[in-house]
């Protein structure tokens, strides 16, 4: 029983993020509603039957609304509800007479208002949906992005599928996540926000993650949890699938309160989900920012589990602060190995004795020696698990050679991991540019190296911490699930 | 005897910064080298007379070259010696014919090799520029940037003066630290790079910097250091003066070597170094990134000693993101006080009671308030002593629309820092963007908001924890200094 159950339930999911036709109920043409913009995704965007529907209009966007959901002539699979929280109830009856088996509730003002009306009617629609056998995502929450069906809630979403899946309890975040994400060459399989999670909640999310195909990475920002057991038990299942990156909000004492009025979940105690995400072998994240760096580094880089960097690329300072960083996020940087500094001493010989790892490239700038060269000795070598690709923006070069130096470089990096098939990061820090400095000479060349390498799949990171910390997890991670199976 | 060796020496570093007249040994065609960039930024910027030298070449850069420092008709205040390392010591002698009283050695490959020449020659370099009262700064640096006189040795360097004060081991990190610090909104009084420090070291400098009515705010990265005694005494008088924050380079077993092959410095043991920073209420960060944090809150930021922040602005999820990370980073976040309730009763009565700190805008779409009247709001409480404001770029607005609603909400805010005079720093997130991305809508909208709040010297962070850490460093230095003095 309990096995058909989950069965019937994994084909309810699966319709949520495949849907063949959509209704929109709360449909509007204030460009400041929730209900303008699902109006638009969806007849811009969704490659199935849309519907909208309004009883006050006779059009929107262009298109025919309906008065009511019973008047929509076709079926319904999945409907998007935009209407206050007080018409919700009735709702529920149409959607059982139209047979919709799903809804996706934008509507909000229930459980998080912490009042304790909104806490009983979310109570209420939760039973009766129940009754209905209507399963349902949300209250308060964005619902469902999937590029490969045209389903999408966010503005500037990439219109093109990916492998990256993510169930975020906030709206906000699975936006910033994907905005942010999609600038360092992410792509999605499906993002759910899910909100309230009155019904679908994280761990049926998690399951759905895990058995999916086309998700090979699974972010996760979890405010609260109704069943703590069960989401331990996704978590760890998911982890040993595919790896699992998690965003815990709401840990402080600030932050429970700001979740309470959010999502209207328990935070929970930070200890105990340590402990948890531990034992489940999941990556946890500190930041937003951290969760897409995870993400990418996990994306682009081939599984390993050793702590052996080496690292290349820009002058003595930077050389420096990248040594102390990745030493302070737990990787060894063994020094150059002497069939290296033989090597060296034929295509370096001025220098090819006080080069040290990371290699200055600055000390390198009479020779031909270029970081692709470095990794493939140090490759050879045997004693490095991991490459990093400093870029040299900080060397004083005049513009076009600057242009090229740099192109050459990025281009030599992606060659080398092209042919070795070994973990390569890049390290470019990001000029935080206003729409004026956009237009200016470097910053947009710094832009095309960055393009060059993210086309290439090359995990792109800001800072050496940041590049730092991701890698590492990735090394734990594998290594745990070695262990482990 | 010492006050007047302390004042030649004032005099001969207000030289070092503001040379009349400037000569360059090595001065070269080739757009590759260091006589090429110092040749080109002494005849585009340098206000003063610029003489090119180089025995080889008639002219340089449509510009007389002459054969020798003898050769040049003028007085010469400052030269630089772009020259290989076996060319010093005659160089010297001529410099003691000429009168110059300051060397700025590029020249590189002594000491920081590790080989026993290298270091020979720098001893021999020291000894003889001192018997010859020369003063110089390197070798193995990237010397002076003082836009008041339009001395500089980095492309892309503002021209602009302004009121920080750069005292750097790395000529790299310097370069760095000016570039993605002028995307920020800081101007410079002078940064120098100063690299092995043979004869001009860190504690001179900081001397410097601390009574250099030009410089507010004072910015160094160190890696080692010559006389650990007079750098302490130097980094406490000068923090007395106005802040001070140090980037500590080499300070892990790869950093420490990796050191030594770049300045020949030793780096010395971390927990030294952080009693140093502690006593002389010196502010410690850990990242490049930290340092412009850093001196851009100095920069923008009042003085303030509290820790009780209130923020506004985004949706949910990154109203508890940022509620953890500004508690991680030591502050509190006091909930909303009962008179703010009463105000918010009138101005949004659906929502009043179950707003939170920090405020997600989100919930007040339907009304008109805006940070700005939320600040407000919490200023006169008197419960708060920073403010912080999130940008929503979280939320699913159509294009046009969130411009406008973006920019009301950047003006309001520089509103309300300009009318309170109250510190408040702005969170807007950092799109790693790529060449092609700077022309996308978004990321240009983005952009605009940056430059509005940059413009109005409100500091700007890519994100949470990056402003809560600087922020805190601030209220650190100034609860200290209040309790010193």
């Amino acid at each position: 029983m309990k096995g058909k159950k989950f069965e019937t339930d994994q084909m309810t999911l699966h319709k949520l993020f495949h849907p063949r036709s959509v209704a929109l109920v709360g449909a509007s043409a204030n460009p400041l509603s929730g209900g303008y913009a699902y109006a638009t995704h969806l007849t811009e965007d969704f490659r199935g039957e849309v519907y909208l529907i309004n009883p006050n209009a006779e059009e929107i966007l262009g298109r025919k609304a309906y008065p009511s959901l019973l008047a929509v002539p076709g079926p319904v699979d999945y409907l998007v509800s935009s209407v206050a929280a007080d018409k919700v109830l009735p709702l529920l009856d149409d959607c059982a007479k139209k047979g919709v088996k799903i809804i996706h509730f934008f509507t909000a003002r229930m459980s998080e208002t912490g009042r304790s009306e909104g806490v009983k009617l979310e109570r209420e629609i939760t039973e009766k949906a129940k009754r209905l056998g209507i399963r349902f995502l949300g209250p308060n929450c964005m619902g469902v992005y999937n590029p490969r069906v045209g389903l999408t809630y966010g503005y500037w979403f990439p219109p093109e599928p990916g492998w990256v899946g993510g169930l975020f309890q906030s709206g906000g975040a699975s936006t910033d996540f994907v905005h942010y994400g999609a600038l360092r060459g992410l792509r999605f399989s499906q993002v759910v926000s899910y909100g309230n999670g009155a019904d679908i909640e994280e761990s049926e999310l998690l399951e759905h993650f895990a058995s999916d195909p086309e998700t090979r990475v699974i972010a996760a920002y979890l405010e609260g949890v109704k069943d703590g057991k069960r989401l331990a038990q996704a978590l760890a299942r998911a982890a040993r699938e595919k790896p699992v990156v998690v965003l815990k909000g709401g840990k402080g004492e600030a932050g429970s309160r700001s979740v309470l009025s959010h999502t209207a979940s328990l935070a929970g105690r930070e200890e105990i989900w340590r402990a948890v995400f531990r034992q489940g072998n999941v990556s946890e994240v500190g930041t937003l920012g951290e969760l897409v760096d995870q993400v990418l580094a996990f994306s682009f880089l081939p599984g390993f589990s050793g702590r052996r960097v080496g690292i290349a690329g820009g002058g003595g300072g930077k050389s420096a602060i990248s040594a102390d960083l990745w030493e302070e996020n737990g990787f060894i940087l063994p020094d150059l190995p002497p069939v290296m500094r033989e090597k060296l001493k034929e295509v370096a010989s001025g220098v090819w004795d006080w080069l040290k790892n990371p290699v200055d490239l600055s000390i390198l700038q009479d020779t031909p020696v270029l970081p692709e060269q470095l990794f493939a000795m140090m490759n050879v070598s045997g004693e490095f698990d991991v490459f990093v690709f400093n870029l040299t923006e900080d060397d004083p070069i005049p513009g076009e050679m600057w242009r090229l130096w740099a192109r050459e470089q990025a281009g030599g990096v992606i060659r080398f991991r092209d042919e070795s098939k070994r973990p390569v990061a890049a390290v470019v820090a990001t000029g935080e540019v206003t729409s004026e400095q956009m237009r200016e000479w470097r910053w947009g060349m710094i832009g095309e190296v960055r393009k060059q390498l993210i086309d290439a799949k090359i995990p792109v990171f800001s800072s050496p911490e940041r590049a730092a910390r991701a890698v590492f997890q990735i090394s734990e991670y594998y290594r745990r699930r070695s262990i482990r199976t």
